[in-house]
């Protein structure tokens, strides 16, 4: 079970700094969760992990479902046994990786059925199935089996949609066996205000260990986003933590943690670099332009990680330009790093409670 | 400049335990030399290579000149300096490339016009030009340009082909300058026996700072691969490092060991590992095999590597299956250690001048 304890309230904005303690270990938050989608972070080692300070990572019950299986993965001792991490894991229902990699989902009130993406065979997953995997997998912390509401969404689609993600929440809670796992609730209730406030009554009275804010990061308008997360984010009890799910870019992170978000999760920086688009301070560059072909200056030479510390651009975009392995490796290295030292940052400035004086900014090359 | 010393010579065979001092480090020879084909060695970092006991690594003339060019290795400090990696670098001259990744190559007496892989563009490398690209390279050893003879080659093409490399192996001797370099020279001469004296008469009559076997490995039989390295070896100086170039299995390693030849190259481990095929004391298994998907143990037991030590042979099935980048670290790492560890015990074996008591057979599975 996780315990979740705020240690300093922001003075300047609503962000909390807290630390959430799990069996596997101790998460300072605002945290950033690396994603595992396959039972490996993409291109990095547990090792690299820990040595850019990640503290906990994420599964995709979905992808691990699928291949290898979970019950494969139990017999072989669970996922951190599996994939050599020691530290908390955090996996997902699946709910989102069920509709968004899927073209043809059946919804019942039952569950979902669906297609693999990777052979096409059938498969069918509930609220207690959904469970069931995650428990078989073993994470620190799971989540609740949700309907995921396509953007844009009308009122009556939407009210319907979160009202199933709530008796399927009720499922989960149901057949949830609490022992060294703890179980979040996920908010639905799309672009509606009034309907945010719907789902977040609704899934706080069934009493989770933590509370997601999903659907965002859809499609949807930065002010739409920040606007319904700050709305969920005052809705939900101040005690527990608080996840917005696949989000974001630096600027989200520091503009919802000042809302008082505690978790994050994005494949942003991973498959940003395996495409050659690295975060640096204020902004990101595309190492493949032809300006960096012969610049002999670090990536960031602010930045302390492995690549900056040993390489330059001009190697790296040979490497990437050259469809090298070890590019992979590098640029993901620089770019989970500068996600995890941006973190540090924010959670610095809420230790110090002093404005959060740095931004960052996506910019068009 | 080299130096070359004979520590010890092994009584039961011809093989030789030695040393060869470079300016960037010292290399325990016989000696297996990892691939660096594009200035990486696929998927692995130098302080990987390092940790597995790697002490030179090759480099692809005629990639890096394509790709991205040696005047711009140059610019940054040359390939030591742009790759990160301080020991010893060896690189070839370019020749095998140009032929084996060309199907349309004009070769006169000045040199070889071809037109790139990359892109179609045309380009003319001469003896003189192979030379200045390692010059700028900076390579600690660097290889006179030959023409590899394609296999099969009757006895008078086999005969012109050696004799043009012999004309082109004076010409880089003549247009190579010292210093902190050492210039190979390359034997020629097919299958033919008389041919192969031949050629290695002219060519350490040269006086190279060390001397190769080029054109094997290049489809023949074993057997035939055998005599004529065993065949060659016995016309080179003792005195004089003998490389084997692009070769090969393990067993053609001990083999080879075992007849004089002191340094070898090839991306069999490298290459395989990306392929899921792993090295293991006595054969070779695919990784991919069913008959991994739930196998807790380690490739191989006796292995110290990283990968072996950490994960399950089940979760690099996996790691392969579903195309992670992982999955190329982890068995990369496993075949290059066990390609330096198999360099170990062939060096401990002569140094305490016991036979080889250790065998490995390519397996069909």
């Amino acid at each position: 079970m996780i315990k979740f304890e705020v240690l300093k309230k922001h003075s300047h904005s609503s962000a909390r700094l807290g630390v959430l303690t799990t069996p596997r270990g101790k998460i300072n938050t605002p945290c950033f969760m690396p994603v595992g989608t396959q039972a490996t972070v993409k291109a990095l080692t547990p090792e690299n992990l820990e040595s850019i300070g990640a503290q906990i990572i994420l599964g995709n019950t979905y992808h691990l479902y699928l291949r290898p299986g979970h019950e494969l993965i139990q017999e072989l001792g669970g996922l951190h046994s599996f994939m050599n991490w020691r530290h908390p894991i955090l996996t997902d229902s699946g709910g989102y990786q069920v509709f968004s990699l899927n073209k043809l989902t059946k919804v019942t009130e039952e569950g979902v059925k669906f297609k693999s993406h990777i052979d096409g065979s059938s498969h069918f997953i509930s609220p207690e199935k959904a469970i069931e995997i995650q428990k078989a997998l073993g994470a620190d912390i799971i989540m609740a089996f949700d309907e995921p509401t396509p953007y844009p969404s009308d009122l009556s689609t939407t009210k319907k949609s979160l009202q199933l993600t709530t008796r399927w929440a009720k499922r989960c809670k149901d057949t949830f066996q609490p022992g060294n796992q703890s179980l979040f609730g996920i908010v639905q209730g799309g672009m509606h205000s009034s309907l945010r406030k719907e789902s977040a009554e609704q899934i706080t009275a069934l009493d989770f260990s933590g509370y997601a804010i999903g659907g965002l990061s859809v499609g949807e308008e930065k002010n739409l986003m920040n606007e319904m997360t700050e709305l969920t984010t005052s809705l939900l009890p101040t005690n527990k933590p608080r996840y917005l799910m696949g989000v974001g870019t630096p600027e989200n992170l520091l503009t919802c943690s000042s809302m008082g978000v505690d978790m994050f999760d994005c494949v942003m920086p991973t498959r940003n670099a395996r495409n050659g688009y690295l975060f640096v301070n204020g902004g990101k560059i595309n190492i493949k332009n032809s300006q960096y072909q012969n610049d002999p200056e670090p990536v960031d030479s602010n930045c302390c990680c492995y690549t900056c510390k040993n390489y330059s651009r001009a190697y790296l975009r040979h490497l990437i330009m050259a469809g090298e392995i070890l590019a992979m490796y590098l640029l993901t290295l620089h770019n989970s790093t500068f996600y995890q030292t941006w973190m540090k940052r924010i959670r610095q400035a809420i230790e110090d409670d002093i404005p959060f004086s740095f931004s960052w900014k996506e910019t068009a090359e």
